[in-house]
């Protein structure tokens, strides 16, 4: 018997768990499979979620953020070839067309993850990084930005273009590193928050001395004579500046598969479905995909190193013959910002007031603010909860949370109730621990369904 | 129309919960009532469960402890009697009987908590309280800890019999004073945790100094020539010491409904149903009642302040017309112990294995260690967790954690599986939140329910 060829594009958390799962389920399967992995780049598992840490000094080096290196995955028994690029998929004739020539394949699975949106303006003429000015993804990116602070010294002015998840967290990294930190977002910061919750973080981020600059799109970078970059303008407004961060989110690299006959979605994402199958003998799983929200069925791209870890891992047991579905996503998510004296933690799970209303629900919301533990305890920090339900269903809908230490992690509680269908009276009523340093005698994130319940 | 007279016994957290809510509910309905509430002692509202900590120092004073004064609840319209006991009840005449002679009621509330188990060794022959022998249970017992801890100062031997979690919070308290900390438990610290994780806390408390007795009954106290005590003794040991704590647990205060005829179960603990009825126009909530338990629908007697205010405002709301119920415990319960250089957090919901075993589930458990963030983060702590499910269902039936700083409220999530009755691939795939500070790329306690999940 001949083993089955199983190709994987990509080395980081999609690609590499859909490798080491199907080596795993091929054994126990007693089925003969080889497992080649072409990684254009040339690093492997390493935590992108990491970099804006690193950048602020709490991570000690890059080899910290890799969780396995190349040796570790090939002494696992994986055919893994670094600097490998895909430059095409032929489903039909099951191979992949690199510069080195084609690879065949029985099974593919494309997990190549994702890039920066780089605007134009960030850009030389001829299409070149400007210098100072980059994003925030690869391990090379964080290396670029650690000797970019060396240089840059204390009090040099950093502005960040981008009020997302990294862009709240390169802020904390430059907060932290001692420079003069503006933040220019699009909408809100961390605009998957409602705006009465992401203006508790734009306080917070305000009060630690990040300038924040609301609504504003970029539209332009001043340089002088030199071509040194001196400023971030845009619609009116300008801000001199000696370093340009760049974080306005990702696009699925799935560039070459545009005449692979494979579809592609919105943004160009891969839509696998539950098992991770995009079409006959092709898998994908990772930031190159979107994924399937359980609440309301649509797809969605949420680019996330915890959904890439669990539908590789599916992938890899599905196509060795295993069985594991990946049943949707709630939009969780958890980031804080620490720094200049302030430090707020801020959570969200499910629909935002938009989508639920999009989706023909009929919300009742309500933020509710209380205290982590009990009000005697010097544990006690501030905590705000948002809540959301159905007035038909009484379904929940959707939490967000933002508060002081030990408030973050409260989402997972709700995103189980999310998870299971569960209705805002579940969330209010089921038992959830209490002691007088962790919680209020009523645990808050109950006191704010229950508020919720007793205005539908 | 004349307004119905409930009357409540107890002013703690069930009975003025359900008070309350019971004007709440009958304002809303448009109902008339007066609620009466008769309570033995001097204080209402007030955070047993904030004692502890109270002794520990990090609660300024009684009054912090206490939620709402007296003066507070007659503002709401309650009319509040205090140093008022029930004698007893008389339901078919619808009266309870105070030394005071006879209260009517239309509809009974009996809130009369719990008092703390004290064996014959704490007492004088003539049944009065040991001088340096106590409780803690009481506001009043606080109050005689912070004088004894003073009169005794720093270096005196404390000697905590029961190693539950009063036992455990007190035993952080006496270590954190200077003292010099004894726990003797009958069986494990924290016995309704696993051993291999009662083992955990247990370590974590001897590192920090405090002498851990196992597997050890007390037998009595030995007293010099003036009666002062001198030492704890228990088989096969004995201890010097110049405080003993009493930590027995405690059994509901039920001892004047024995002639009512209302029915009362284990321990003497009331009944309630799920609305909190226990007979014709009787209602109890709070720890004088037993629980049922959500995964196997027996009872079981685990008095806590967070059912107390639960199943006490469902009351209110039930005998005023509203419509609530409460839909059984999980067994949910957390602590910590910090002191002497150690910092651990301790968490668990729903079985045991031997419950599991009792109520014939057919469990597989297994223990799992990792860390509380991203391995690489400064906020990584070690956290272990036991994870136990049913191998014919997979469903999940219960967790427990024992870790660092962030491990002990991630309980809630495993919490809100088991409420919905969810399985073990529920706790392993769905989506929780991930951020390098705050979890593993995979989630730890999603890592400990998917190792389980393969072993099925």
């Amino acid at each position: 018997m001949t083993a089955e060829r199983i190709v994987i594009l990509g080395a980081d958390a999609a690609g590499m768990s859909a490798a080491h799962e199907a080596l795993r389920t091929a054994d126990r399967q007693g089925r003969s499979i080889e497992v080649t992995v072409l990684e254009r780049g040339r690093h492997t598992s390493y935590s992108a979620c990491g970099i804006p840490y690193w950048m602020a000094g709490d991570v000690r080096s890059a080899d910290d953020l890799v969780a396995r290196t190349a040796e570790q995955h090939r002494e696992a028994g994986i055919d893994l070839r670094l600097g490998v690029a895909a430059t095409g998929v032929d489903p039909a004739g099951r191979t992949v067309a690199t510069a080195d020539g084609a690879v065949p394949f029985d099974q593919l699975v494309v997990a190549t993850g994702a890039h920066p949106v780089v605007p134009d303006w960030a850009l030389d003429d001829d299409g070149t990084p400007l210098d100072r000015v980059g994003a925030v993804h690869t391990l090379d990116d964080g290396e670029a930005w650690l000797e970019r602070f060396a240089v840059a010294g204390a009090g040099a002015r950093v502005v960040i273009v981008g009020g997302g998840y990294v862009g709240v967290e390169v802020a904390e990294a430059a907060v932290r590193r001692g420079f003069e930190v503006t933040v220019v977002t699009r909408s809100r910061v961390l605009s998957s928050l409602e705006p009465e919750m992401s203006d508790r973080v734009a306080t917070a981020m305000t009060d630690a001395g990040v300038e924040v600059v609301l609504d504003a799109e970029v539209t332009g970078l001043d340089r002088d004579a030199d071509g040194t970059v001196t400023a971030v303008r845009w619609d009116g407004g300008s801000r001199p500046c000696d370093l340009v961060v760049v974080a306005l989110g990702v696009l699925p690299s799935t560039g070459f598969l545009e005449d692979s006959g494979i579809p592609l979605g919105e943004k160009g994402a891969l839509m696998p479905d539950a098992r991770g199958r995009v079409t006959e003998r092709v898998w994908a799983a990772g930031d190159c995909c979107d994924s399937v929200r359980r609440l309301t069925g649509d797809r969605v791209y949420r680019p996330l190193g915890t959904h890439a870890n669990k539908l590789g891992r599916a992938v890899g047991a599905n196509l060795a013959g295993g069985r594991r579905t990946f049943d949707g996503i709630l939009e969780t998510a958890i980031t804080r910002f620490e720094g200049g004296g302030q430090y707020v933690e801020v959570s969200r799970t499910g629909l935002s007031l938009q989508d639920a209303r999009a989706a023909a629900f009929d919300p009742v919301t309500l933020v509710t603010e209380g205290t982590t533990a009990s009000g005697y305890q010097p544990e006690a920090e501030p905590i705000a909860l948002w809540v959301m339900a159905d007035r038909i269903t009484r379904r929940l809908l959707g939490v967000q949370v933002v508060g002081g230490r030990g408030a973050g992690k409260r989402i997972d509680a709700a995103a189980a109730v999310l998870w299971h269908g569960g209705t805002v009276d579940d969330l209010a009523w089921m038992d959830l621990s209490y002691s007088p340093p962790f919680s209020t005698a009523w645990e808050v994130l109950q006191v704010a369904a229950r508020r919720v319940a007793e205005r539908i």
